[in-house]
Parts: C-alpha cells; structure tokens; sequence
C-alpha cells in the first residue's frame, strides 16, 4: 500500500517539512499547495495582468491556485488540514469540507484553542491532532501497522 | 423552474428571513441548519448522554447537525454562505467547499472587510454578494428574468 | 425539510413501531425490509420453485429480499440499524456497510453489551444510540431544532 | 491483465498467507487490514492520547483503521472476506457491505456451518468459497484463464 | 415504498399486460419502449426523412428509440427482460447489461430452452423468472411482503 | 412517461414557442435561458454592482445565468440546442457538450448550412433536425409512439 | 496516448489474434474474456464444486468469469464487441450495453447480415466495422492520426 | 505532481507546439486532438467505407474523433482550449462544456475579439488567456510555484 497526501491549511510554520521527515522510508507521496505568500496572492496578475480592482485581483490568483489545490485534493487518499494560531484560515476549511465531500480521509492538525471553533470540521475527520509527530505516527502506522514506541 | 436553496453560514443575524421574505411569491424552497445556538451546540449531549470531556461532546453535537447539513446540501440546487462580522465561521467554509465539490451553484454573502480572506471561497462561487437583497435579485433573476428596479 | 429513513436490522422485536410513534407527527417516510422472518426465508422458493439444496434456497430468498433493501437504502437520507441481542445480524452490518459506501447518514442502535465488537460500525455512523426514543428525538431535532425536555 | 485484491476479515489464522502463497506467480497484489490484534484496538490512543471511556478509546482507533480500510477497498477490483468460527465479525460483514456498494467484485470465505446467517452477504458475491486454495484457484482462473488439475 | 419498473424485450406477445393486471392494487409505475414495431423500425425517417441506405434508415429509429429507453431505464428501481422464442433480442440483452451496469436490480423471463445461452444475463440478475405472474409475484412480494398462496 | 426538456442555444426567434404549443397535451416540463438579450448580458452588473472593465462586467453575468443553465440542463432528460443564422453561438455548443458528457439525451436543431461545421456537435446526439415541429414530433413519439401523419 | 482496449464477444474465431497482430507496434493494451469454451463454462464447478442442476451450473461459472469481465470492461477505454455467425451470443450484447452504460467508446464488428437485429447495439457504438482490419486502422489511426493506404 | 493536458481547439497555427518547447523541464504530458484538417474529416469513410450522403461522410469521422477526444478530456486534469480567428470553432466550445461537466480545470486562450462572445466559455475556466506563454507560465506555476521574470 502507498498513499497520496495532500497538505493543506497553514502555510507560516514548516509543519510541512515535519511531516515529511518524519515520514522518512515510508511509501507516502506529498502534496501541497504553492506556500510562498506573495506568488500565491499575485500569480494570477503576474501571468494575465494587472487588475486595478483588488477583488479580480484575488479572484485571478486563487483561481489558478485552484487548479493546483484540485488536482491535489482528487489525487489524495488522505488529506491533512492544519489551521494555525493566525489569520482566518477559510481556505483550509473549505479544503477540508472539499475533501470530505469527496469522500476524502481527513485528519486535522490544531492546537486546543481551536477545538469549539472546529468541531463541525473535526467532526468530518477520520483523526484530529495536534502535532506533525502525531500525522506522522498516523501514516506509518497506515502503511506499516507499527505504533510508535 | 424551481429551486431548492439551503442557507448556510451566520446565524446571529436575520439574514435568513430577509432573503426568504425577499422572494415571496417565487417558487423556492429554503432550508438552513439549527439556528439555536445553544441547541445546536448541545444536541448530540441532551439525546445521547453526557460527556465529560468537551471534545466529545462537541463531536456529538457536530455529527448530529451534520445530518441536517449533508441532506440540505445535497437537495439543494444553490447553497447561500453568508460570512457574518464574528466569531471564526469555520464551518460555513466548510459547507462552501462541501458545496463546492458536489457541483452546486455557490452565493457567497459577506461585508468587504473579508475579501481577501475569503478570495479562495469567493473564486468558487457563481455570485459574490454582499446583502440579503441581491441574494434574493439573485434568485428572482434566475427563475424569472426579472432585474431590480 | 423531510427525511427518509430505512429502518435495517433485527426484526424479532418492536422497535420499528416505537420509532414510528415516537415520530409521530414529523414529516418523515420510513422504508423496512419484509420483517416477517418466514416469508423473508422462503420468498424465493414460494415464487420461483422449490430448491433440494438449502444453499440456492437461501440464494434465491436473499436475492429478492436485495430488491427491496437496495431500493430502501438508495432512497433515505438516514439508515438507522438496529443490532439485537441475538443471532449473527451479519446481513445488519452489510446494510450498515452499504449505507455508509453510499454516503447515507447512518444511525447505530444497540446495547453496551456489543460496544467493542460494533466498533468500525460506529464509527462509521453519525450517531450510536441505545433506544428507539433516542432515533426518534434525533430524527425530531434533523427536522424542527427541538430538543427533548 | 493485474488484480488487486483485498483480503477483508478474520484475523486470527493464516488464510491471508495460505492464498498468497498458492497465487505465486500471479499479477496480483494484495492488501489486508492491521492484523496485529492489540495494534489495531489500541492505535487511536497511542497515537492521538488515552481516552477514559472505552467507547472512544474503540472510536479513536476505529476510525484511524478506516483510513487503511477504505483505502484498501476503494483500490481493490476484488474484495475477499473471511468470516472465521470466532467473534462476531460485524466488520467483515461491514466490509462486504462497504464493498458491495461501490460495485467491487465480492468473494465470501466461510464454512458451511455460517451458510444461513451470511446468505445476505453470499447473495452479493460474484463467489462463495470454503478454503483458501479455492480463492486462489479463482484468481488464477481469472487472470489465466487456467483450472486445477 | 413504490416502484419504477421499466419492462424490457419481447414485444409480441402480450406479457407486459399480464404483469400489469396481476399488480392491479399495487403503487408500482411500468415504462416499456415502443412496442409498436412498424413505428418502432421507421420512426427516424418518418420524422426526420428518408435514407436510402437501409443502415442510416435503421440508425435514426434506433436513436430515437434510445431517448425513451435511456429515460425509462435511468428512472427504473427495477428493470424486468423478457427473452421471447423469436427472434434474435440482442437489444433485450443489451438492455440488461446497460441496466446491470447502472445497478438497477434485473428481473430476467425466459424459458427453459434458452437457460445456458442466458447464463451471463441471468448471472447480472436478481431473479430469474419463466412467467408474467411470477413476476408479478415478486413486485408484490418486494412492496408488502404477501406472498402467493 | 414525462420528460424535462431543456431548451438551449438561439434566442432570437420564437423556435420556442413553436415546439412548445406543437407538444401541446403532452406530459412535458420546457426549461429554457433567459431569452431577453439586454437582461441576460446586464443581469451581473445591475445586481452586484458595475464594473468598469467589459470583461468582468460580462463574467458577473455569465455565471448567474450559469446558475440557471447548470439547474436547468442537470434536471432534463432531453436537451434541445439550437443553432441559429446569426452570431457565434458558442454557448449553443458549450451547453451541448456539458449536457452530452451528462449523459442527457441532446437533439440538435440547425440548417443544412452549419453541417459540417456542427458535425461534432451532432456526433453527439441523438437526433439532429432542422425545424421545431420535428422537435415536437420526437417528443410526441417518445411519450407516446405516435408517429406524423 | 495509450489505450486499454476490451475485446468482448465471439470466441470461435482468431479475430483477436488478427487484430492484435496488426496493430504491432501500437501502444494499446488488450484485454479479453476467457476464450477457452469447456473452461469458461466449467470453471465455477471445477473450483468450487459440482452442481446438480444445469441452472446453478452455469450460474457458478457465469459469476466468476464477470469477475473478468467487469474489471476488463472498467478498465478499458474502448470496447470491441464482435458478433459472429454462430450461436445467440447474447452475453456479447450484454457487453456491448454494459460498456455503453459506462461510458466507454464501443466498437461494434459484425456482417451485413446481422445489420438489422443489431441496430440498437450499433446505434449506441462510435463505429460499426466488418473486419478485425478495420478496428485495427481505427485504432492506429486514433494513436497516431494515421490512415490506411 | 504532475499534470496531464489536453490542448483542443484551433488547428491551423502552431500554439500546441509553442506551449510544448515553453513547458520544457515539467512534468506535464499532452494531448491533443488529430491536427490534419483532411485526416481528422475522412477518416471514417477512409476506414469504414465512403458515403454519399456529406452528413453521413461527416458522421463516420466525427464518432472517430470523438473516441480520441473523449479520453484525451477524461485523462486530463487540465484542458485548454484555444478559439483562433477563423472558422465556428463549435467543437471547440463543445469540448469546453464537455470538461467543464466533468469538472476538469478549463483554461481558455483566445483573443480580445472574442471577449463577449466567449463570456459563457470564460465564466467556467479557471483561467482566461491569450497567449501560449500565458498558458505555460500557467502550468509552470502551478507544478512549481514559480512566477515568470
């Protein structure tokens, strides 16, 4: 068995990189959505042109970001959604209810403050934690069936 | 035509009943989550039984409501997500994906404050609005082909 | 908004009719299998002529009772199943299965007792209750908000 | 022609061994659930934290065994499903049903004392079996077109 | 519960009314196609115009045909195939296979003489039938439970 | 048997209206765009606002007509698209391959000019006329069997 | 491009073998049913033991060879369906109605004497050819663009 | 990640090959539709035989085609679609509807001529362009999160 993972949500911290490392050896393929802030909130102008209307501005670029977060949605076995402790984060509620429409395993990563604000989302998921350690232990034990410890 | 309409989102303002009082006479159906907040919040407790540890009993409560959310999702031809000034609102982004995904005609409702915070959900709407009257134009528009004014 | 339930599982008792007056007035259609165990046994045979083998006996039964089982669960919008205290249910646990492959909401119901063996089927369920009052309150909250009490 | 196939249900003999041992040579690949007992129950806590209710201490693991499962079916152009002389087996039935739904091509295993209790499941099966060599001399067939003996 | 059965096959004998009448009292819908088989072979160029080769003539009644097939298949709970004595009825095993891929649940009605020429047909089915009344029986057995006798 | 037909494409003639009073007493549901051209180009801008750039000023209104085209071809059973004299209309052929990759039964309506450039268009359906009383005609031998003259 | 490509139907001639033949040098995968008679109606009983009745007999063999089938039509993208002289061949129409059902591009292949009973089968094909030569040219010619001669 | 991409449209200049040399370094695999212009219009009588009648000669090529088309639109996760100067250009837009329903990723490239014309085709991409730089800075982008210059 192999799993395809989409990493959505939180794009400040490198949770990322946590998971991946302590994915290490694992027959686990990654996926994410572009995580540089400035081209992904530009893209759209940078490629078909400026917009003087902040709105179209937007539109342009998460559209095309769009294509990207499809494609790694539809590709997935198990999609992991982190929110953070900053900004509003719509974005990774809708992936995860994207997802879970699609009948996507979901796991979510937030810390405790989050739990009331998230429980519909939590509600849809197969696993919610708190640390990339624990996604991680998650997929090993997926593939391998080994606990840690 | 008729449409089948399910509001989600906001539930500290009236913003259903203008919709709905805004659309008198036409041929649709609305539906919408609990809007009681504390039963909403409470339910899955109160029917199943108590339970000490917070996290569950949310979870409890969150899979009830699901019910309700997924059979109104999956009715309705247009899904109305309004974005209200409070509170993290996650779970409307996650019925807006939800939505999404299933194919349904996304309104997205919200102030221009969120804007960029929304542009992802904005991307995968049919329509961006901003009051409970262009909501209801909306729907006016398509069954009939009328325009305001 | 209106609900169909299928109600699958264990027929040798009543807990069908104790939903069904528990939900008295609530707009909602409930579907069953043919809960007369004799007829659910012999159906196939009765019609189709006599089998020597008890093997196809059973096969030509089972086949017909699917009709009405595929037809109820690809129509509700929740499948409650029912897990008594006696005899395998294994055809309770498929229906449970396919309901949720479907997408259904999927409402469990039985004792303390089969809490460990029932477990990949609750967590596959919306809500794991005890009681037909239980379904029925949950049923009563899907459709008007109210909660018990 | 390749086959994948999925080896659903009792874990406590080595029939998952016997049929991959007499399917050598064959384009087949298999997978099977966590089949380390203790494994399976407890990895829900291990990994995500210790529940005090046994309920959620069994729901925590559940689901996280639900992401290898649905994984392994939805891959899966074969489902088989052993159904042992011990415990109640409610997942395999699960399973099957599971499998069922999403148009899979089902092979039941079990002896003939289980015949009636499983003439739900057997009735949507492409085959009924008793052994593991049977298994296996149909995988065989179906990717040769070569019989026994 | 009430049914959609769409009858399919034999058009010269008068099987469909015996069905129909020994349902009488029953909440089931019957579709069939056109069983006119002069209009049925020259709808196409009766409506659209001639065509001189007997193939192009043959390809526009037959698409025509496929509007109320299509309809009346995709709308069936179940779909009855009667295999007649005359004639080849490729269009009658088509049918089968394109209701069996859609899983509808097949009701097939043969004689005896055509049992092993059917076996694939009759393998896609739920009921194998030799009569209008056995049919009729099982559409009443799947609605209420009664069976003959 | 009733049918939903939608009526897609030209909107400059009263084609409509002719195959409409022609199905007169039969059991058939019309849909149909918004066939007032100011309305539909303006129906974005003069609910949500103006925008400056023609571009958007043409999206905001594209995509609420898109509410009702996606409503009205996802309810249909037959698509009806006719091609004009005039302009490009490649929303005609737009909403002819959305509807052909549904599965929906498409007619095509055009003159004998358009052949070879409509030939793909017409590949894909399942009737290919010239004028509105063939429409009503197909129509009335799908409901009915009865054939012209 | 590649292609997957199911050949169903006739198995008293070598038209696959012709087929495969010319298509060297083709990126395109074959699949096809068992082609061996005595095995393909024999294999049910040979594994899993013999059946008295003729019925059961056939119904065995039947379900295991819809294993290949089932698989070997999902997977294609096209499908050859090839009637031949002999025999009712119904489970090739089967086939052919499956495969439509589904989606898939479908290739019909038959003499000018069946034209006429298989014009529903035709009707629902993207081309209808006589030899295993003009499948083969169909079938370069959709890889590359190259046509014969 | 790696992308599949299908280029349909305009056939008579060389913007599939400038995407191509500008999309050097990616993962990306194109396809595209038969680009002979006489090809791509006689290959069905070429193969199956010449027709008197144009439609019919049209008919036989576009069914070809459409084997083509359709699993160059299935594969894709991205389809573009390029409306050039001359011609209607309605298989174009065809191919538009037909990616959209099936929920590909659209992108449409064309010039500013065609602005309001293509409004509907524009109003369900995720990116309106109008050079093959554009679209190839587009799909650099999303594999690699690189913007140009």
């Amino acid at each position: 068995m192999s799993l395809n993972v989409y990493l959505s949500g939180e794009i400040h911290t490198d949770w990322r990189a946590e998971i991946m490392a302590a994915c290490d050896g694992l027959d686990v393929t990654f996926d994410a959505p572009v995580t540089d802030h400035g081209a992904s909130d530009d893209c759209g102008v940078a490629i078909m042109g400026a917009e003087p209307d902040k709105f179209w501005h937007d539109n342009k670029g998460a559209k095309l970001n769009a294509i990207r977060t499809r494609k790694g949605i539809a590709e997935a076995d198990v999609v992991v959604v982190r929110f953070g402790e900053k900004y509003r984060q719509w974005n990774a509620a809708f992936d995860a209810g994207y997802a879970a429409a699609l009948g996507k395993s979901v796991i979510v990563m937030h810390g405790p403050d989050h739990q009331h604000a998230l429980k519909e989302v939590d509600a849809a998921a197969l696993a919610v934690t708190e640390t990339p350690q624990q996604v991680a232990q998650i997929l090993r034990y997926v593939l391998t069936g080994a606990l840690p410890g």
